[in-house]
């Protein structure tokens, strides 16, 4: 999807979505040669930017989020919207569809 | 879907429906020149012009919209009931569909 | 669907359903000349003639209909059962799937 | 379906099962003259004959049945569990399913 | 299914289970005459053989079955699961799918 | 599915998962003539070897298990995970998918 | 999924979701002889890595785990979600989809 946002940061998740942007793989071979983008894998490991206030249950309270801006966590291979902001892609993903944290 | 309405302004959401026109990108390049209308890529941000009063929840109150009229929102690509009043276009979607709010 | 029915006022709509008959476009052109029927592009407003008396909750209460005789309303495009009597076409639609009301 | 029912009067529909015999079209012309069967369009008003005791909601009281035995009725076009006994055709509908009652 | 079972009676359903056998048609015409087996139509007509003890809901009861051993049933023209035993066919059905009792 | 597993004892199904084992035809005609495996005909009993603990419930108890160890029991035509050890195949399949007990 | 993980052991998985290895059938036939990687059948044999926290029930609790870190488990055929760091090969599953421990 394509918007006319000028900064990402000006994106407010709704809900339980978590707003996710995808980590690139090194374009660097391990000798230190630039690879050209094509050759680069696209990864499955993304960094949380926002999230949203959690879904509410029957009684009307917010469930608690899995996932915290800041995070580095597992997405799964498929599924999310895509956000295109300028150059950069982004992708909104469900709480309950991030697959893992990945602690450093 | 065409409607004999004279103005957007006469329709009143019902439940958990929002009603949103989609905001269109500049027809004008950074140099000042004027695209043609096939040129202007469609966004997928749009203003929430009303809002239903809600969905009833199990015990028969309003469950709270989460978004309100005049906010700024991010919408799915696919979905939604398309209304055509007049030259304009506008759109119906589920409150749990928008994806995100737009701070500016 | 045909039916033998003499008048659309005999048919008392069960649980959540809405009766409602499409408002038919203008057949003039603002110059004033007749348009042939082909040429009156359907629309997606309709007049709700009768509603029933509601779903039952759990605990046996009836909920509320969001609509009302008399009201004019947006109906989805497509979906509804239709019925004939003589030469007229009504809708029955579920209370949940009319879009909006439309205040005059 | 065919049984060996000697009098659709043996037939107790069970939980919320309605059944019901389709109204047929008058055979007859405006004029008087009687029309090959063939040209007598099927219609979508029934009379209930029979109606099961209704479902169980999770208490284990019974939901009450929305017609009677007696009433006459719009049923969709499709569905429902056709039943012939000799020469005459029935059918097997929900309760949830009948469209609307017809008060003549 | 085949089985390797010597007597229908030692099938005991489980929870709402009903094992009924299609009565069959008269194979004898009223003329007194014989029809080969293929000229017999299947019926749509069982005997209830046997009932499991029901579902249990959510508080841990069990809910009672809506017929019994012995009854005459309508059952629908397709599903249950099929069981052979030496010659004879029966059928498993859940007990929401029976249609109606026969009472004569 | 093939398994290193050496003995299918070491199998403790989880949740409401039964083991079964298939029950073969006897390949040995009446007149006492072997048959080649080809010709003996997939039964649908089978032998009940393991039962998990069962389902919980909302209020988090287990729910009991229809079937036991050592129970011959019907089982669907298909569904089930397969599961090989050696040369012998065995099936997991839900406690609820289990159709009958065969009481001998 | 390719990732730029440096070990499993930070991959931290979400709500009921378990991280497993599929264990690899030994290599080498009885008589010592090594076999090439295309001749050793994938087993459904996993050893569990890591578990999640547990899904929350309504109340917001915790639903207990069925498996813990160290269980060797039965996996389905298909499904979870693949992983991939460096030249290993790991799953994440949901822990209702995990069919059976395996004790040894």
């Amino acid at each position: 999807m394509t918007t006319a946002l000028k900064t990402i940061k000006s994106l407010a998740p709704l809900l339980d979505r978590v707003l996710v942007q995808r980590i690139k793989a090194d374009a660097k071979t391990a000798g230190g040669i630039f690879l050209p983008d094509s050759a680069v894998k696209e990864l499955n490991e993304a960094k949380v930017l926002a999230v949203g206030p959690g879904m509410m249950n029957k009684e009307g309270k917010r469930i608690a989020m899995g996932v915290s801006p800041g995070d580095k966590v597992l997405i799964p291979q498929y599924g999310g919207s895509p956000i295109k902001v300028g150059e950069e892609e982004y992708s909104l993903f469900r709480d309950h569809d991030i697959l893992a944290k990945i602690n450093e």
